[in-house]
């Protein structure tokens, strides 16, 4: 049996907290037996919760905390109150200690990325963090970064992004040179802002073995999937995601709305019932539960706060997959190659230039 | 009978040129017997098109063209080749002369936008112009701008924008005090690029009459229509814009895929048919077919190219209820108290430092 993976729990993370996250760890557990659990919370409120589920008994350690991050702390408020003592804090601590190989929390997003970036550091060579979010469209699933890390991300930095979001897929899709896009406004007149222009040429010149840099995406090309890893600064990312999220709901009220009009609809309805759950299951924000921090020296899991335990399961999942394939040494790599590649063409100049 | 409406239009744009914008008129016409065409374009391919729908022979005049600017020219490039004679070119200029009330085209975006800025130029206050689109919300419909003119904008140009969309919201949609938000990303600590937070400090100071300012909202708003009147600058509302597009577009391929797995599915389907109509009317990208290019010395509405007749249709007669509706002297207004809110607020500051 290959070695376990061990897991940290911010266990009061999310609207719902422990009565969710345990529930979430033991469904993840049935699926993956070999994930070991470090849950990080109120001993008294988890014993409990823990005991209902006799395989989660044997594979989680529950390590007893006092001090809660609430939904709603600003990030700066949660360094103060939570740094070093915190549920949050202490599931990310583990992670640098290396008590465990990865973080899973459905905290706020905010205080998360503040502690995560506060104890973690980032990696060599990179400037910022990204949130990688995974995207379902009619292909399969891309990747689309960064959706919230880093607002007006410069071209170093969404060069960074792009070998990151690739190092991603090949770890979770075993795509081994994945198509990026660099994610862009179709008008002809404005095309390129200059960071965006500047990383495409970037990418362009760099000609990376490890990804196959495309040229310039449309938002609508996110959901075709017309790349494996889209690549975009955090505010455009955000609102790209939040209103592909918001057409979706948006799209399933009217679809109830138009079903339960009439009753041949409704008999239609029980007809098709199982094609509808297939549709549902389709568009089912829970099976891509999970933006994953990138950048960082170390995996934090950022789960949907209003998220019940099957998303929070899939969230875990997704921390265990980029442990079990390796992230963050395929990420290393790529950001080496990409200097590396940066310093063959300065050389290549030079040499020109000495001729 | 109130005054007729004279429209223009670019009679050779979009992909299916002629062949669409002539029986688009004529759809238009049906619905709104007062509109009056202005068409610009090949009189030999014009004439028998029009010929066939005998209410637009009365209504319609054809004025020759030799020149098309093409869907894949650069912005420059059609300036260059086509201002002064081009089929686009000529159908703006008949704003600006007075000869028609508004202008539409199918023709590309980036043309069309910069020989309208080259053409019409910028109403007076105002520094960038926005193209507004019209979103169907689970409430109804708003109106987000800008979508794509104006990349990387200012605060004041978002102001600008804030009161040109409530104006376009007062028009369109006879909403005296529309609701205005601004498009902001939701993690706390980077809440509020430099501009959105000054463009809401300037709206929530001005505290105007004709717009009730009431924050940020996110990107999952829009579809719930939580506010009127959604602003932000170009670049993220192209992006979202085109997001939403894609992900409808993939939910519908979903249904489909779904409704034809089984021949439960396709029975319940037929049982089912009028609601789907229902819903695919309701997801109809024609309904809301049309940019409105807003600040400029002119009204100009931008067709999607690839629209048919009715899509076409849809954008002649948002043309002409942005006319009907008086849109420009409500815009004019709104600047122009937003400067006199300005000015108070400055002439308060001054005495408060002088007593």
């Amino acid at each position: 049996m290959p070695q376990s993976i061990i897991i940290s729990l911010d266990a009061m993370g999310g609207d719902a907290g422990p009565e969710m996250v345990v529930p979430g760890a033991a469904l993840a557990l049935e699926r993956r037996p070999d994930i070991r659990f470090v849950l990080y919370g109120d001993k008294a409120r988890l014993e409990p919760l823990v005991a209902a589920h006799p395989a989660l008994v044997n594979a989680a350690k529950i390590v007893h905390t006092d001090v809660v991050v609430r939904m709603d702390d600003k990030p700066s408020q949660a360094l103060r109150q939570g740094r070093g003592k915190s549920s949050m804090w202490k599931a990310i601590d583990a992670v640098k200690t290396g008590e465990a190989n990865v973080c899973v929390s459905a905290g706020n997003t905010g205080a998360l990325m503040a502690m995560s970036k506060f104890c973690l550091r980032m990696m060599a060579d990179i400037e910022r963090p990204a949130i990688a979010a995974i995207w379902p469209t009619t292909r399969g699933e891309s990747i689309v970064l960064d959706v919230g890390a880093t607002v007006g991300a410069d071209s170093d930095q969404l060069v960074s992004f792009a070998v990151m979001g690739a190092a991603m897929s090949r770890a979770l899709f075993g795509i081994e040179r994945p198509t990026v896009g660099l994610l862009n406004v179709g008008v002809e007149e404005i095309k390129g802002v200059e960071e965006v222009r500047t990383a495409a040429r970037l990418l362009k010149e760099a000609n990376l073995a490890e990804l196959d840099y495309v040229g310039f995406v449309e938002g609508d090309d996110i959901g075709k999937g017309t790349v494996d890893v889209v690549v975009t600064e955090g505010f455009a990312g955000n609102i790209a995601l939040k209103t592909a999220e918001g057409t979706a709901k948006q799209i399933a009220a009217y679809l109830r709305q138009a079903m339960s009009r009439t009753w041949l609809a409704k008999l239609g309805y029980i007809l098709a019932k199982s094609a509808f759950d297939r549709l549902r299951e389709k568009m089912d924000p829970r099976k891509v539960n999970g933006g994953v921090f990138l950048g960082l020296n170390g995996v934090v899991i950022k789960s949907h706060g209003g998220t019940d335990a099957e998303g929070f399961a899939a969230a875990i999942e997704l921390g265990y997959e980029m442990v079990r394939n390796d992230l963050q040494s395929r990420i290393a790599r790529g950001v080496s190659l990409y200097q590396r590649a940066g310093l063959d063409a300065e050389l290549t100049a030079e040499q020109g230039e000495e001729q």
